[in-house]
Formats: structure tokens, C-alpha cells, sequence
């Protein structure tokens, strides 16, 4: 760890940025007052039932490290709308609302992991999963909705005062990083991965370590990266600008899987709101799983130092990014 | 019917359209090269496997009804590409691809919608369901993967030639006829469905009638109305003219999806590709159901007629959309 953070207002910058952000993702999904409301319900339990907001909160600080920076806004979120209005985008704004989307498509594909024919959880955030509580069918189809509704946010971009030309770029940042080239092809990687560790010779191990790269680079990595230059692009980057926020991301994401991994093996269930132990049980991939924990840790720190590094140029505009790359490496839960 | 339809030139005047539209799929679809290879096998075989592409050449038409009309272009669909290049777009051209786009949307709704937790088949179009061939994790993340394919393929219509102002609101188009006031909403209503006629005193025959115009509006209409829509703005139409197409879109889908609601009564399983009396084995709201095959008919009479005056005032031009339109009322599969 190279810099001092100050625990308590880093805390206190960061609640107040999560509220921002599940104000815009409230503001933004069509609530169950309007038909289907099971389809609505199911939405909005998976989508506002907690999480880090990881994604919104770097998406959001990309876009202010060299953007204006518009201070957290207080909107109602009654809105009973089914699809999305000018009036709910211009009140949200650029940042928050395509914030909302990347938590949106995050939320879509822990409802689709979760599934039985997935990783069969029955447990997300200390709640019952999605399908536990809507039914499968359901649940397929709010993760379906989800991602829909991500597309038409980032299509509105306009009406919150993004040129066309950037809203398009955004929405195909956010596009490559969930298909088949991103998120999507990570899980098929890591569902298929399942067993691989117990079935494997130790000669294996570098054909291993490029699986589990691609797994970490895609399942969790191409989201961060997107979310990021999704900022950087509505903040008015240029490419080397675009290059760095890229590199952070790269490094903070696999930074994130390996603790996440790390946490699985020595974590508290009661502290995560999950089962732990699960990837052992199911013979998966996983960082501390080949290399051990102590070289696992090892490699977070290097990927920190990455991370850290690549944003140095931005100045004190990355004072909180860096605070929040150090807690992402350092976290307990 | 109100027009002379010269069949044998119809038909290959459609044929050559639905070529050109797989030609735009394939070549936009990621290849079983790539990895991960069992999800683009699963994409593609489900994208690519057969189907009447009425979507996509009612996108094709309905741009030709105001812009310049391409001809279909030869072109390798052998591309190694995870991601959309901006090559393969130009190559493609703006109205084709997005046609690509809404044929992705459609193969994933039909993906999503086979799985056991939904209408559980176990045959489409002839060949046994994606769920059957690649089991059921595969399946649901193969039709994620096209939906996220589609909004790919429309971020990047600039690339072809269209405006970022325009390319902006066609994502848009697509993404609010998916989304839960669309396709998936339409989904939804159509599982609670299940079982109601049965249910349901004679009484609430008006309360039945409009669940079932929601369905039909929204599983089916949304995307018929959205594709016509799509070409219009890639064309250059006006409101006025946004607002025709939008009409026939209407009428169109909802004749289009009554004849398929008979010929789950009258249909042959042969010619139909899949099981036949299933809506009825399902106890599920139908128009023929509710008020009988002779009104249907009357019904879907009623419907085309609107359709075809609806288009009217593009005069010549409209000629291969009426036929279309005559030819969707009175099929036989």
C-alpha cells in the first residue's frame, strides 16, 4: 500500500456516492405499480437488494476525473413509468443514469448465475435468490429485462445531454463487455471449468493459468474496464486518457476476483451474506486454488500497484479512486 | 383481399430478401472458432437455424419504402470476429444488420421461451431446442448473448453509414420493444395466462379479451412494430411516416399472431415444425379460444385490411410490404 487513506471520510464519500447511484438505479427501473408487476418485483429485488455498487461508483468517478462534477442530486423515485422519460433522464444525468445500466447488467447476470441449470444458489446478499423467492421462469425473464433496460437507459443518454456519438460509443462499451466476448463467455468459461482443478496433472498448470486469466479478465474484468471508459467517454476523455482508465481497470478487476476467490476460501458467511467454501466443493479454478493464498495475496498487492500507478496522472482528481482500488484489494467482505 | 398478388414473383423476391438477411446474421453472428466455442455453436444454432426472417425483411422493406434501396451484396460470412468490426459493417450495410440485430432478438426470445421453466419444448422449426442440445446453463447464456450481440451490432451502425443521432434512437426502438412494456412483459402475461380460461367465468370475457390484446400487443407486436420502425428511421422517414408503418406494424402482428394461435388448432405438426394443440393442452388464452376460429378469421380479414391502407400513401414502393402482408394473414405454417 503506497498511500495513507483517511478511513473515515473515504467511508463517508463513498456511502454518500452508493446512495447516489441507487437513487438514479431506483429512478430508472419501472416499478411494480405498472403491468406485469411480477415482472417489476422481481426487477427491482435483484437490482436494489444491496450490493457494493462497485461498478456505478468507478463509472461515476471515471467521469469526474475529467468531467464537471454534478453533486448527488435529490430526485424522487415514485415514478410510475414503464418505459424511460426525458424528464426522469435529465433529472438523473449522464453519469448516474448509465451507472444505473452497468448495475443493471450486473444484476442481470448474478439472477441468470444464480440460476439451478448455473451455480444452483439459493442465497445472494443474506437473501433468498431470485428464482427462490419469483420462480425460475421469472427469473430468467427480470435478468432478460434487466439487460434490456440497461440498452434503452444508454439509448437516452441524448436526453441527459450526451452528444450522439458518445452515447453510441457508450452503449457499445457496455454491449462487447457483457456478450459473448465478455461477461457472457467468462461464465461459459467458469461453468465449464468446474472440476477442471481435480482432473488436471500438475503438467497442466500453464494451460490452467490461462483459463483461469480468461475467466477473471472476462467474468469480472470486462464489466470494471466497461464501466470505467463508460465514465471516461461521458466525461470527455481522449484515447490516452481512455488507455489509463483501461489499465486501472484491468488491474483493480482482477485485484477484486482474486480477494473474492481468496474470501470463498477464509471469508465469514455471516460477514459475506453467502456460503463460502463453494468453489472448493465444486473442484473450480481459482486463483488461490493453483497458486496457493500466499501468492495470491502477492499478486493483489502487484495488481494495486498497477492500478495506482496508471491513474497517478490524473492528480488529485484520483484521490478517491485510489482510496477506493486500495479498499477493493483490502476488503473483508 | 383487396389486391392481385403475382405469387411466383413474390416468392422470389422473398427468398432472395430472407437470404440476404442470413447472409447479415452469419456474417455479424461471432464464429465456433472463437472462444468460447459451445456458445457461439449454441448461437448459432439457434440464429441460424431456419425460421421465416419476417422481422428482418420487414426491417429491409420498410427502410427501401423512403431511402436508397441496396441491392443484397455477395459477401463471405467466414469472419473470425469475436467483436464487430467496423469492415463487417460496411460490408453489411446499415439496413441489413440492423435487420441481423432484431433477428438476434427474436432467436433469444425463442431461446429463453423453450426452456423447461417456460413453455418447456422440446422442438422448434424441426430440429430438437437449443436447451436439448446444449443443456439448459448454455441455453439461457446463449440467448443473453445474442440479446447483448444485438445492441452490439446497433451501437456500431455508424460504422455502416448511419448518423449517431440515428443509431441512438434505432438502439432505443429495439431495446423498449424488448424490455418489460415489450416482448419479455408480453412473456410474462402469457405464463400468468396459462390455465386462465379455464379458470374464468363466462362473465369475465372483456377482462380476458384484454389480457389477451396485452399479449398479443407486446410478445408479438413490439418487435414487428420496432423492426419497421428501425428501418423507417435508417431510411430517413418522417413522423408522418414513422407513424404509417407504425400502424401496419400493429395490424400486421396482430393478424400475424391470431393465424398462429389457429393453427395451433388447425395446423399440421409436419409443415408447422413443432407440436400442434398445445395452447389448448395448456388451458392458454387465445384468440380462438376466447372467440372462435370463425371470428378469428374475421378478425385477421379486419386486421390486413387496416395494414394494407395503412401503407397506402407510399404507393408503388409498398407493393412487396401488401404482399407480405397478404401472404402472413393467409399462411398454411
Amino acid at each position: 500500500m503506497s498511500r495513507a487513506v483517511d478511513t473515515g471520510a473515504f467511508s463517508a464519500a463513498l456511502q454518500e456516492r452508493v446512495e447516489h447511484a441507487e437513487c438514479a438505479l431506483s429512478a430508472l427501473l419501472p416499478l411494480p405499480a405498472r403491468q406485469p408487476a411480477v415482472l417489476h418485483e422481481s426487477m427491482r429485488y435483484s437490482a436494489l437488494g444491496g450490493g457494493k455498487r462497485l461498478r456505478a461508483v468507478l463509472l461515476m468517478e471515471s467521469a469526474a476525473l475529467v468531467g464537471d462534477v454534478r453533486p448527488p442530486a435529490a430526485f424522487a423515485t415514485g415514478e410510475e413509468l414503464v418505459h424511460v422519460t426525458p424528464e426522469v433522464m435529465r433529472r438523473v444525468g449522464a453519469a448516474p443514469a448509465a451507472a444505473a445500466a452497468v448495475e443493471m447488467v450486473h444484476a442481470f447476470s448474478l439472477v441468470h448465475d444464480d440460476l439451478p441449470c448455473m451455480d444452483d444458489d439459493d442465497f445472494r446478499r443474506g437473501k433468498p435468490t431470485n428464482h427462490k423467492v419469483f420462480g425460475e421462469g421469472i427469473a430468467v425473464l427480470a435478468g432478460d429485462a434487466l439487460l434490456a433496460r440497461a440498452f434503452e437507459v444508454l439509448a437516452r443518454l441524448p436526453w441527459a445531454g450526451v452528444d450522439p456519438t458518445t452515447a453510441v460509443l457508450v452503449s457499445g462499451e457496455l454491449a462487447t463487455a457483457v456478450g459473448s466476448g465478455g461477461l457472457i463467455g467468462g461464465q461459459v468459461a467458469d461453468l465449464q471449468s468446474e472440476g477442471a482443478l481435480a482432473a488436471a496433472p500438475l503438467s497442466r498448470t500453464g494451460e490452467l493459468e490461462r483459463t483461469l486469466e480468461y475467466i477473471h479478465a472476462h467474468k469480472t474484468g470486462a464489466l470494471f474496464v466497461a464501466s470505467l471508459r463508460m465514465g471516461g467517454l461521458i466525461g470527455g476523455m481522449n484515447e490516452r486518457e481512455l488507455d489509463r482508465i483501461t489499465a486501472f481497470g484491468r488491474s483493480v478487476g482482477l485485484a477484486f476476483q482474486i480477494v473474492d476467490d481468496i474470501l470463498d476460501i477464509e471469508g465469514d458467511a455471516g460477514v459475506m451474506g453467502k456460503r463460502v467454501g463453494t468453489d472448493a466443493r465444486r473442484g473450480k479454478l481459482t486463483y488461490p486454488a493453483l497458486f496457493g493464498v500466499d501468492a495470491s495475496r502477492r499478486r493483489v498487492r502487484e495488481e494495486l500497484e498497477l492500478a495506482l500507478a496508471a491513474i497517478e496522472p490524473f492528480g488529485e482528481r484520483a484521490a478517491f479512486l485510489s482510496a477506493l482500488a486500495q479498499m477493493m484489494a483490502f476488503r473483508r467482505s
